[in-house]
């Protein structure tokens, strides 16, 4: 048997680890763009999805390998780079091979974030249909050392330097260990020829952010700081993460011990008016005292969970809006009322804090997005 | 009044902000090396000395401001770069001017760690000598972001990704939000001429790595990503040492739950020998149970803690000890012993993991560096 190669045998492994803990016949999808990454990865499913589990041991068993293919419709032709990536899969054996088109809204938060949005809707609607247990995604090290340098660069705190979970729901991603160029040569290997997206250009002209990082400042990071800093930026990810997961957990126990319960049915108590500081439905109430006595890494977090509860938009609640609650906290020399993205605003009133919401009196509640 | 330059504006309001809580009289020293960080920051705390707390509504008081100047020794001519800060720093009317010439054991923990235990023991005795309430240390904006992407490199998680604390102890760093730019300004401006650091040179063969992220890293990821991205990671710098800080403090508490006391003063009890799992003052021996309850990211951390209690030298536990320990708490598969730096060994019998020291039985106890 001629000698396995080595990018080859470093995707099989990780891909055979990931369906390790699946049943037989369950059905796996692989998403894929038909780029190299997402290719090497529906071939690999495509082998190691007949010997799941397979050891000197025991004989094992085989899931079911299909995949799913996201048609974005931002680009002229992307229908038949699509078709084409379709029509890859269904030659590696995968079946069910399903294609969706998807309208992406760019106003909401930018393409980039659009896009993702409407991709996971779609993958989430298949999933549903097809029963899958699990959804592949061919995220690789170099993406996850993207993810974190694009995250410092935001200097928004721990999660965003958390880079991608290996596993999140029926999603799972095998490759966070291997660099993109194991990738490409998987594809080689197999004899795919993966499509190179143009957007991964850095040479043209506005190129996207993410692929300025790619190819100007990870080459840089690896010149300067040697070959293993990739990795190191996947070992940081992982670690930042196991932070982040327990620091919100400690930070919503925090805020359900602050928050102030919504006075009794039919409204506020007489003479309180609907300004008063209770939660009467359309503000978040917290008393001041346990958030003071709290340390700041979990209570700079219970203040943002309380303005994201309170209607605030994640993606433009910044860490200077949370300077601004938390001095409200623990900087109290009167100061007045703190204004939030969305319209929302804070107020400290004899011992509470309020966070009311943008929308007019009367509409609808809010919904609580607590983290 | 002529107005006042932006740079020398920023730095002045950076250092008045950092005397206003001391006392009248109180002596405050500039550790200054003669380079432009340093200079500008003595001749900032030169003028700002004279009107502590001074306001609209307040007369305001002064402290005492003088200098220490570390000479490390290490090249050929530091005497004269030494003795040339301390005359720049007595012409600014600086006093005390305390120089001290400190030994280096660049075999310790590599050059520049060598280097930084001289130079802070050489402080401390300097504040112990003269009383000092304060010693002002001139880092800026660009050697906390030089310090988070080089505890990005090492991949060991977010201590080492949190940068240099603004106050800690005697120590305080007026300029952590100037940027280095600002600092060379400011010495234009009051007309000094600082000393420009050899070793800083980029070009020079065999350029130490933090000279490299300074000179070439930082300035791509300027590039790639926009002139804010240097505060974005001292804004990230700040958030991570508040979550590791609380994190430290958690994973310490789980380590006293898990920890088992030391058998009864004389010995172990009899029959268990001397390797039984008791602490018997040559091992630290945890239940693993509340270990193995633990969420990961205060699992690993007391895993750390009781790696060093056990004697493991600080700087070469890595992560992948605390995995192989972490293995032996919540993937127990019957694995033998493991290995760990400075010759200490971990097993686990019977519900407990025992960490051994390195050194030989009837040594001297192993001190418990707890976190």
């Amino acid at each position: 048997m001629a000698r396995v190669d080595p990018a080859l045998a470093a995707a099989r492994a990780a891909v055979r680890a990931e369906l390790a803990d699946l049943p037989p016949d369950a059905l796996v999808l692989v998403a894929c763009s038909g780029g190299p990454d997402s290719s090497a990865l529906a071939a690999t499913l495509a082998t190691e999805s007949r010997r799941v589990g397979r050891s000197v041991r025991s004989p094992g068993h085989a899931v079911r390998a299909g995949a799913v293919v996201v048609d974005h419709a931002l680009q002229p032709g992307s229908d038949g780079v699509a078709r084409r990536a379709a029509q890859q899969c269904r030659e590696l054996g995968l079946d069910p091979v399903v294609v969706r088109r998807v309208e992406v809204d760019p106003v909401v938060g930018g393409p980039e974030s659009a896009a993702r949005d409407a991709r996971y809707a779609a993958f989430d609607d298949v999933v549903a249909a097809t029963g899958a247990a699990a959804v592949l995604l061919g995220h690789t090290l170099d993406d996850q050392a993207e993810q974190v340098l694009l995250g410092l660069a935001r200097g928004s705190g721990t999660r965003s330097l958390a880079g991608m979970p290996r596993r999140r729901g029926p999603y799972r991603r095998p490759f966070l260990g291997l660099r993109r160029a194991q990738t490409e040569q998987v594809c080689a290997v197999v004899g795919l020829e993966p499509w190179q997206d143009p957007t991964n250009d850095v040479s043209a002209a506005g190129a996207p952010l993410r692929s300025r990082v790619r190819g100007r400042l990870l080459p840089a990071l690896e010149e300067v700081l040697g070959p293993g800093a990739v990795a190191a930026l996947g070992r940081s990810a992982d670690q930042l993460r196991d932070d982040a997961d327990l620091l919100d957990a400690l930070a919503a126990d925090l805020l359900a011990t602050a928050r102030v319960p919504p006075g009794p049915p039919g409204g506020p108590p007489a003479g309180t008016g609907g300004t008063g500081p209770t939660d009467a439905g359309d503000a978040v109430v917290l008393d001041v005292t346990p958030l003071a006595e709290a340390p700041a890494a979990l209570r700079r977090r219970a203040l943002r969970a309380a303005a994201l509860a309170a209607g605030c938009p994640a993606g433009t609640t910044t860490s200077r809006h949370v300077t601004a609650l938390d001095a409200l906290v623990v900087r109290w020399r009167g100061q007045g009322e703190v204004h939030l993205p969305g319209g929302a605003r804070a107020t400290r009133a004899c011992g509470r804090l309020v966070l009311r919401s943008g929308t007019v009196p009367g509409a609808e509640p809010i919904p609580h997005h607590e983290e």
